[in-house]
């Protein structure tokens, strides 16, 4: 499927089109608010943090030329709703996460995260030094956005269960949360999955809407308070191994910034995707020892259970092929992904296990 | 020791007392050119990226308010001398592995890599999160120093060597290129240790000057040449399992520049750390296939070389004991370490195993 065909077959890809018609904001004196939407509830841990740092680094940087307004989910749009409102020219720029944008086109899936595929700093090889920001820059001209990595999660946890998981038929008829392809996974094991924005997840949790939950890692987790709710935690999964946040700016809007302002939002960007990843990281340990301390009991899926989820994440991933640019996406992630891990299994893997081993 | 005491005890500590004599430089028109001096040779692969990448994200950014002028090793000063150049006033700005400045506090051996020590990602952790950048700080205060890592080799190489290493035994009367803390262990491993710049170790490996060498990883190995030479290539290593780069910047200078500037520096150094780590992870993986390829034998340390090498690390870093502020930095380093990994090896670690079992 060509790029135009995909359009043309997009239940939404209709917005692509309305990107360029509206008028961007007026200048006043040479200074310029942008108003950012996220997806995020307001100060939901990591991730709002992560869509403030990269607005508090533009407007340091920008020394009162730009002035980026933050805005959480529901203040001015849904949560998942900031990519219609940027495209369409009702906002200036969002902070999300790319995969809630997969039904606009699968590639987006990528950005984020994919079952069993890139790790943090592999999608950060293949995002600058590879293939991933041209990718990127790609869909964004089909859409109208200019995008960029500007937070990341890290591996996420496999999540809250209310009961121990011991093959893939406990995935049978569970109301679990999880969104991207992630959640299509499960979708084939026989969840029935929700896609919630995490500032409704702890509610749907509490009141038995939801079975179980994922949701980021110890620590985001731990301020969601799932613990109160759930008892079985699992540390590992397979859907989001080193989920991305995306700062995408309307294309046009981008576009009248100046060559400055526009270095600013991409090397404000890229550092926020570093800092945000060293934030959970470095916050996770902590508040996995705070959470077995507190009686939840940590778990990891048995072989069998990560068995089902290779073969549902291969039909998950091979659904969208045919899509010219999702192929070609596809395959040069999937080659960078190999090229790093032959790398890192051999240093920085190899060196961890004698670590362990020697200084234990 | 106290900090005082460690100064008049430090061989090198004098220039500390002559960073805020002497004048900056003019300004002309609200515009300035910062020189940046640097240990690596002009177009030195990775290494010299980090400092022109840190370089030219400044430039970009200060939309001409300064002008940071690259300086290769031996352009201006000596690859080791940037310290004194910078700590002095000669230059504005330094951009090295600051375990080349072991010798003016061991403290600074932590900002680069040290045996058994931090990955990129924990470092980052404890840097960012943690209070890394503080002791970065606390030196900088001591010297005449605002300091920021920018750039990251990830987990380097154990390195090339003329013959098979069997045992720790091997180690014995080998002439071998090592900085840092890493060149201490071997050195107690009864190794001939040789610090020399990047520049320099191409010859000295030719002419027998010395019987091997680590430098980084297989891309920058490969762009050295080493593989001309030697055949034996370890790919896992203990000395420097994630060397940070840092740009540091004459405090005075530091000072003396607007807010904006400052935020500049700091958000383009951040991004450099990514960036480079990056670039080196991004190149690695391709490298080595070609070096595999070419007819070098890619190999691990057998277990007793390792644990040779664990004892001899242990006492390396205990040996600087008793310095007030290393003291203190130390414990600190560690307890970030083992949280930061506790997390990392029930979470990425578990997921990277099972993506391997799994989708192979």
């Amino acid at each position: 499927m060509d790029r135009r065909s995909f359009l043309r077959t997009s239940a939404l890809g209709g917005s692509a089109a309305a990107a360029t018609t509206l008028a961007a904001p007026a200048y006043a004196q040479g200074k310029r608010t942008l108003t950012m939407v996220t997806s995020w509830g307001r100060g939901l841990a990591g991730v709002f943090d992560a869509a403030q740092r990269v607005a508090d680094s533009i407007n340091a940087m920008t020394d009162g030329s730009l002035t980026v307004d933050v805005k959480a989910s529901g203040e001015l749009v849904g949560a998942f709703e900031v990519f219609d409102a940027v495209t369409s020219g009702q906002a200036d720029m969002y902070h999300a996460a790319d995969y809630y944008f997969g039904n606009q086109h699968p590639g987006y899936f990528y950005f984020t995260s994919v079952p069993f595929g890139m790790t943090a700093q592999e999608l950060a090889n293949w995002y600058y030094h590879g293939e991933g920001q041209g990718f990127h820059d790609e869909l964004g001209e089909i859409f109208g956005l200019k995008s960029f990595l500007a937070g990341n999660t890290g591996a996420q946890a496999g999540g809250w269960f209310r009961k121990e998981i011991n093959g893939p038929e406990d995935f049978n008829g569970l109301k679990f949360r999880m969104p991207g392809m992630g959640g299509e996974v499960i979708g084939k094991m026989g969840a029935s999955v929700q896609n919630l924005p995490g500032a409704e997840v702890y509610q749907a949790l509490a009141s038995g809407a939801i079975d179980g939950t994922e949701w980021i890692g110890p620590w985001a987790d731990e301020k969601a308070g799932f613990q109160e709710i759930t008892k079985f935690y699992y540390t590992a999964g397979m859907h989001e191994p080193g989920a991305g946040l995306t700062l995408a700016t309307n294309l046009d809007v981008f576009n009248e910034l100046t060559p400055t302002q526009q270095k600013i939002i991409e090397i404000a960007s890229g550092e926020c995707h570093q800092w945000n990843l060293a934030q959970f990281l470095n916050n996770n340990g902590s508040a996995l020892q705070r959470l077995q301390s507190g009686g939840v009991k940590v778990l990891e899926f048995p072989d069998t259970v990560w068995d089902a989820m290779g073969v549902a994440a291969k039909e998950t991933k091979d659904q969208y092929n045919g899509d010219e640019i999702y192929d070609r996406l596809r395959a040069s992630y999937e080659s960078s992904m190999a090229a790093s891990s032959g790398w890192i299994v051999r240093s920085e893997s190899a060196y961890r296990d004698q670590r362990d081993r020697v200084a234990g």
